[in-house]
């Protein structure tokens, strides 16, 4: 990449500085020529600024005018990338009042660090409410045959050998500058090591941290496929609560643990973003224990407004095991997916993957590399996320016809379902089951709970597999049943 | 299936017969449409009343010639099957006796039983007699990627989704069939289980049936891949030393175990068939205990002379978990492997199998399905044989030019390795070092030994994916490193 300027900036803040001088030198390097927009740019190396304590807790930033003044861009961009700042925590804003730091996120960078800154049941369903289902009648299957048949006929012999236990390497390139030009991670591909799912990553990760007598720290609510795999042969869960923002960090103090378990960008199932304070506490608790937050990214590809949200990862990358899949973004049965792995950890990686199951079948990586390489991804994001946003809408516009005002729904908008409350209600293992009698597939929130009985009023409803009118059809049957109770 | 022929045999046996009138109703119904053989029909009929006691130890069966005129079949068929018997230590022959029922044979079947009868380094290499590496330039890359594409062509969209753990319908019902026709085992597709090879099934057998404090009883020497695969989490092993014919059965009840990992048709890596009797030894040892044997029929197809050895689990199917992979067969990068499970297992494995690594990619199972349904793995299978025994032979005359007589060849003539025994010489790890800086990639029986220093003297050359012309140069190479320990 080439830097084609560089912009110094220098200016007062609005509120006091701790610089003594009353002022502060900014540096932003904007590639204009950069697969990454401007504003992310412009966000990423605010965020690095204060993370790194260059910027300091409580202190302003430059007003949108000045700033994009200095950097000679307009001011909507800058906006914007205060906004993503917003979204996530990082700063506070107040009508009015100028843009401040939030308050103790601070977290000096390592200096090991080597990346820069980075249904089947027997019932007639008549509603199908089931989470994580991406909508497969809408995959571009033409395109990815075609690209897969080219991957098989141009496959060299020697990748139908015993191979690395790390991947095809053009997936693992292609894995790194998709990554980087859709959410600003800078991951090298020498870090990413391909999976055959979410499931084998958290499955390995377990073989391999795994102490005696320690825990695992969970969000809870969460996914149980995703405890399950991670604690399969009964290794001990310490669960730590959430609120509609996420994992509440000031929790994790409690056991001793081998590492933390979370979703910050799309909590499951809640949904909530996990504000920057409390993903600085999460780091600083793994750093001071020498131990590993394990970041599911599931389904930040699929969020409706505003930016992808910054990974953990990117705070740092020796301390977090970022875990990604194609299951909901490609297909599910593709069973190809990643981790990003801190240096010191991929001797041990190598060698659980060879011992557990050697490695991934040449053609899937193949034709996926492909797949990123041509953009096809993007292009596929793009339509997914439209197609999906719309059916949120139509879910949420539905649910206000026939439910009044009796709910409302929890999170940010992302991913492929809602948490929806219904205030009041009690829905248990009896409830769900008499709705699997009635042809309505859904989960609950407390069926997600570890404790139980906490969330009893909350459901969660999948739309992404479901037309506009399969959404409507489901919420009335939905109505016709759940009105018994209220 | 129909039987068209029924035939009833009475013949008074040479020697004492148990039944009190001195003579015995002997009943083989032979079907001549079958796709298996006559000869292993009539193996199969008297193996089992072997094992069942029909036929009690030490007894004489009839005479070849007199067999033969009894079931309207030539004699060289029936020469064959007490071949098969005797190979298998079923029977004992000496030379002008008659052929007579091994002792200690008879193992009740159970009545519970569902099924009727049922390198990468920095060097140089010169010479690579690793293990194990089938000769991918012979594989019908053509005819796989041709019905590679009809199946990916032919994938219904639903079979995109998750899946059942268990795999694709189409293969179960199709390796079913193939081990019936080419291995006589009876295997109800229902009990067949895909997985991603034989590491991926015996990490899964272990994440199953492991037990705190329990031991993994285990051939020493054995692979020492699948010993990890089988202990990777620090398990408990106990060695089970082996001699010429493999496992020493009457070592196995010394610990309290979880199961037994045994490679009986073909021991890695020494090369031994297991006898009957011992067969018969551990399935009344994991009877019993009620624990399991773990059966790896890892490369059985490739046998030079005679035909495949009966496995362990048609003795008894709800003690043994059979164990296959199409790595060597097809190509290793596929990842496609099997077990047959009892029954009382299949639940627990499908739990662990979804929350290890939820199931297979689509396009492998297909692919090989129709592989399966259409012969071609009989017919690239009869191919890979003729030309393994070739080079086979090529190395044991090329050994025998250079190395004179003071080496001798272990085991059966089966598989893709030989186990080589130079008596006086020792083969230490400093030893394998120097040959990798040579140039040479070998391993020794005693990498693969758990118990260190009791096989020093044997070398394993695999031979598989050589020409004959690099067997050759190969053997001379290792001849001008070897003679300067001689």
């Amino acid at each position: 990449m080439i830097l084609n300027k560089l912009v110094l900036l220098k200016f007062h803040f609005i509120t006091s500085s701790k610089d003594p001088v009353g002022g502060y030198m900014f540096g932003i390097d904007l590639d204009r020529k950069s697969q990454v927009s401007l504003k992310r740019q412009i966000y990423q190396k605010l965020k690095d600024d204060i993370l790194s304590g260059r910027v300091a807790s409580g202190e302003s930033l430059p007003s949108t005018r000045e700033l994009a003044k200095f950097l000679a861009v307009s001011r909507n961009t800058v906006c914007e990338a205060y906004e993503m700042l917003l979204a996530e925590g990082f700063v506070l804003s107040n009508q009015g009042a100028a843009t401040r730091v939030t308050e103790g996120l601070n977290i000096p960078k390592t200096f090991t660090e080597p990346l820069n800154n980075t249904l089947k049941n027997n019932y007639n369903v008549i509603a199908d409410f089931r989470t994580g289902q991406p909508d497969l009648r809408n995959f571009p299957m033409f395109v990815w045959n075609r690209i897969l048949y080219a991957a098989i006929q141009e496959m060299p012999l020697v990748e139908l050998g015993y191979r690395a236990p790390e991947g095809l390497e053009s997936l693992r390139e292609e894995i790194s500058s998709w990554l980087f030009r859709s959410r600003g991670i800078k991951a090298d591909p020498q870090d990413i090591f391909i999976t055959t799912g979410a499931t084998n990553a958290l499955h390995l990760i377990s073989e391999m941290l795994y102490k005696e007598g320690k825990y695992i720290l969970i969000e809870d609510p969460c996914h149980m496929g995703m405890l399950r795999a991670l604690t399969n042969k009964g290794y001990p869960v310490s669960p730590v609560p959430v609120d509609k923002h996420g994992i509440l960090s000031k929790h994790v103090h409690k056991k001793t643990a081998w590492g933390i378990y979370v979703t910050p960008s799309h909590q499951f199932p809640l949904g909530g973003i996990l504000p920057a304070a409390r993903r600085a506490e999460l780091i600083q608790y793994v750093r001071e224990n020498e131990i590993y937050i394990i970041e599911d990214d599931y389904d930040s590809e699929f969020r409706y407004c505003g930016e992808p949200i910054a990974p953990l990862y990117s705070m740092d990358p020796q301390r977090v095991i970022y875990v990604g899949t194609f299951s909901k973004v490609i297909f599910p049965a593709l069973r190809v997916g990643y981790v990003i792995l801190p240096h010191q950890l991929k001797r041990q990686w190598k060698h659980h993957r060879t011992h557990t199951d050697v490695q991934n079948s040449p053609y899937e990586q193949a034709a996926l590399a492909k797949f990123l390489k041509h953009r096809k991804i993007d292009r596929h994001l793009l339509k997914m996320k439209k197609l999906y946003g719309e059916r949120r809408k139509v879910l949420l516009q539905a649910l206000g016809e026939s439910f009044k005002d009796t709910w409302y729904s929890w999170g940010d908008a992302t991913g492929l379902h809602i948490a929806i409350e219904f205030p009041g209600m009690c829905f248990d293992n009896e409830f769900l089951e008499k709705c699997k009698i009635n042809g309505i597939l859904l989960k609950s929130v407390d069926y997600h709970s570890i404790n139980k009985g906490k969330h009893m009023d909350k459901l969660l409803l999948g739309y992404s597999h479901l037309e506009p009118e399969e959404i409507r059809r489901g919420v009335l049957v939905l109505y016709d049943f759940l009105k018994n109770y209220m």
